[in-house]
């Protein structure tokens, strides 16, 4: 409960960011899944800091594939990756101060005392790094199966980038692979512009991510508690600093028509299809053969360093706290390879809860 | 899988909009729980077709307790309950013409055709029902616990309602107790208003509904899978046309920066609090002990009586389609009971779980 | 939790032995199953009472199919059966005397006195009615992929049934099909004796049931917690009474040694197979492609007519007890076809759950 | 699915016999428990070779805590361990022939020939170790509530050692401790010698292990599928060699009348007991106060040193194979501490399942 996602096949996630080390197991997972060790450093460095202003603890991800891999290819046995930490400075938290919208306080009063809360131990974004990983194992059997699946900023601050083009949308998802901000529109200056002004502030900024899913089946989902929406909401509420979703049209939906928003159906040859997608490729929770699109909320990193209001835990009383050490002023970026390949996961087991694997 | 929701309890749903009857079953339901039917017909009444232009299909949601209650208490064998169906006239429906933007062509296609597509079968709102009686089975539970959750219209086309008041939410909780449309602000008769405007053009609306949670203890929701996000969202998206969630600030997070959302800490007498409640009652997937506050999206519903462009299955072809029959024009007030009694199943559920039950 | 059984298919089976009915539901059937009511009418008359000396409340099994067939049909969506309890007479019962070896004091314990005690309530043998119909769904579908599921009576008291031949399974299978007590020795007569001797003593006498399944595609189980082993002993284990389960030689392995009892393995054409079936089909918690054969320990019902000592639960005192009502001298017979359903449900679900159905 | 097992706490075991290394998961373990490592190093060692004959590979069961625990106690995180292999000899075996009896056949049909074959891979009995590990951390905790478990060598061969003596047992538990072989009679000698003598044909030799429960409180296990037998069972049969289970008297019972072993009842002060334990301190699928108690048939080891007929892969034709490298003559005295552990941990999670911890 809790560390584990995913009904066919099963992702555990376990670690603590100034533990040992971080990492998953798969079980369930098919036999015979070529490992494309590219594809895995590709999307692990795109969690990587790298972006302006954004943290200086680097780490290089070194793993170990500890079982479920024999000459290449998974055994079908459950896989097993650790991955290291190493670029460790525990020194910069006060366990006695909680940062105010991070989960220390909430780790604390849960485990009584016992969690490990340096760097917000088992709460840290450092383990979406496996979930980075593991998603990357998935993206060539998805491929065979023509499935292609992108995430890129829709917004971060007063910055906007436009929607994937309905009908164009493999256009799209190419223009944003070697982009660092995976913006579809010419703005990648902006985007940084605006992350560097609020990181000289000493202050965070949040953003929104759009992920889609190309030539999903038709049928995958199951009524009603394991939708389509379930599913995917569910491993993306499991991802810190997200704090919405929504499927196509969304929170828009509010103001509008059903005459205006109905996704109205025609042929395309033998091949049904509608002339919209304001529902995002979902119809009562079922998949409908078109693109899946929904957005993802992100807040601002609560990790600022102007000087914050909090308590104090030993003394029960009010305190402040100055936050040191290394964060990023926005963490858009490094979650969109996490959303992406949380989706999927996600996508491979719905797929196979539906049959369609 | 599919129809069975809850981890320590387990609410399984069934049925068919003009099968012979809908129901539920609660498995691992605690012994000695009163059964408070009062409060069952009331929530299930807050459901029925009664606003400005709804259905005609009246269904007096008679019941039987087939098991696990004995002399009026819970008896921890699973609860079972059979709503049987009634009011029902199957002849509106055209089987080969799927409605645009229902589940009639993917519940076609992912069942080959065995599915009862009779009133969408089993995507039939009518099923909500049965969340709303099972949800409502809990209620003096939560209040035993000093837990109250209320869901309120927040916005039902161009008319919004404010949010609740965070410094004085009972009174906004009381103040909906028995309002027809449960809004805060006294703009009842524009929200009945707007939907009039729609059902008379044969169209629709849609809306979006606020719940809270009060008093809900420090600790609750699982890393990382089973955070109170994920589990409320995972069940809120089994309810048909909902189309978004986000908790405390959501999609307004992303122009925000750090330092004006961060929700600051201090000492109430030996209570820890936050001065602003931006997260809505949830750090890092726990609770807070702050307010759950959470927006859902409705869409506007598919059935209007405009005609529509859709396909038609047994020939494969282009058609058109008039819906006939009995719909809602605007189900933001009959969904509002369901997220609420779908929220007091996931929230006694949570409890359970994390052991504060 | 605890009422459920299955990871693809999931059986979830309620009801109370004196209240308004039992019954169960199916989640995750696939669509298109077609009911096969004779087979079901067949099974549940085999569970009924008409061996010698069986109890007097003879049920006539009326069932409603609620939900999830349609044209004959299985939707896809879940199937709920509720079967109507009619011959009752609950002023047998004395609620403060438990009695010997039945559930009645920790039922009473478990739920703190709110179980329904009427016959026993949720813990009565009654509910094995929803197995046998829930495991006759499957008969057609495992018959459609050659698979044949059959169980006989290896022992009652000092009576014993040989063993399935190795060779002519099928012929043995056939053997048994009309016969009141399942024996494929001619000794159905010896049977009745058996059991008509301890009726007439007012006690009552255990037994053995042998089940085998044929055809058993190889792969099926998966390591290491959901063996074949695991999971029909988890099913069988839910069967009142059943106290032993061993697969293959069971028990007899422990005095022999390996060059007696491996099973050599050998070409039959293009197919493997093993010269002995020691294993009883199952290596290493998968099957093998050899029929899989376990053998399960019933024993002696603990109503019987004689004084017993108990202790009276309002008193919190020594006390004695005489049974009065209707009750079976010996359940083997009626427990023969929930053993086969049961293993023919567990059976469909291993198979989808390895993807070889 | 598969390898996983416990439904509030849950354990996932992963590894290969010949790869980098096994280890487990356990998820949603509570925060707070002290880690005894002289215990885990004690459990270890008890499976660990050193009996008559037994094989050369010794392990020192190195291992690594990655997560989970910080300052000697549990976080509540996953807690994850790796147990390195070191002593491996892969040459000794030939992927082509498998071995009769093993799973080495069909782990190649069930996955397509990517398993890794190598000791039996993820099937080897070498995994057990994990289980070992996993049930010693429960230790401390359920002696905290009295409990105690403690499995003995009723059975090797023609040796039989006589059954835990009901009113007596903590003095049993305490004679087992210190002996190699956990027998409760004067017969190490004999018991090593009929290993020796098998040893010495090259051949194996099976077995029966009794395990008991003291001190189990009233209620625990859920009816009907999660009961106390089926969760026990569940675990038993996923490790290797293990055919049979039974409770209580089990097979025994079955030429048994009630009025022989009903169990009953009486009041011992305010504590209501059983004359007799023949149901295994289990009733109705829910324990009932008094000892738990089960047998487990174990196989002789499949690995012989004498020629066998089998099948080559390669070839799909007739073949013969002599068994090389190091293997057990008798894996009885090794699977002791396996079973005794594996019970902690399905004891720890039933009292969890109940409330009851």
């Amino acid at each position: 409960m809790g560390n584990s996602i995913g009904k066919k096949i099963v992702l555990t996630v376990f670690g603590e960011s100034h533990g040992s080390g971080i990492g998953f197991c798969i079980d369930n997972i098919p036999a015979g899944i070529k490992i494309n060790y590219e594809e895995i450093e590709k999307e692990l460095s795109e969690r990587r800091p790298k972006g302006i202003g954004e943290t200086g603890r680097v780490e290089s991800d070194d793993y170990e594939i500890i079982s479920g891999v024999f000459n290449g290819y998974t055994t079908g046995a459950p896989l097993l990756v650790i991955i290291k930490n190493k670029n460790i400075k525990s020194s910069d938290y006060d366990k006695n101060k909680p940062r105010p919208s991070h989960a220390d306080y909430v780790a604390y009063m849960k485990y009584k005392g016992y969690n490990d809360y340096r760097g917000g131990g088992h709460f840290s974004g450092r383990l979406t790094a496996s979930i980075v990983f593991a998603g990357a194992i998935f993206g060539d059997e998805l491929k065979k199966r023509k499935i292609e699946i992108s995430s890129h900023i829709k917004k971060i601050g007063s910055v906007e980038d436009r929607d994937y083009d309905f009908n164009n949308m493999e256009k799209d998802f190419f223009s944003l692979q070697n982009k660092k901000y995976k913006v579809i529109d010419d703005i990648e200056e902006k985007v940084e512009k605006e992350i560097e002004k609020v990181s000289k502030e000493g202050d965070s900024i949040g953003g929104i991510i759009q992920t889609a899913v190309l030539n999903m089946p038709i049928g995958a989902g199951e009524p009603m508690f394991d939708s389509v929406e379930s599913e995917l909401s569910r491993g993306i509420f499991s991802i810190g600093a997200t704090k919405g979703i929504e499927f196509g049209l969304g929170f828009l939906f509010a103001d509008k028509k059903g005459s205006e928003v109905n996704d109205e159906m025609y042929m395309d040859g033998d091949i049904v299809k509608t002339y919209t997608n304001y529902n995002g490729g979902i119809n009562g929770g079922i998949s409908n053969g078109m693109p899946i699109v929904f957005n993802v909320a992100v807040k601002p990193t609560p990790s600022i360093y102007k000087e914050q209001k909090t308590i104090n835990i030993e003394k029960m009383a009010n305190d402040t706290l100055v936050i040191e050490g290394r964060h990023d002023p926005c963490i858009v970026r490094r979650i969109c390879p996490v959303i992406k390949n949380m989706t999927r996961f996600i996508i491979a087991d719905i797929l196979m809860q539906s049959r369609l694997w």
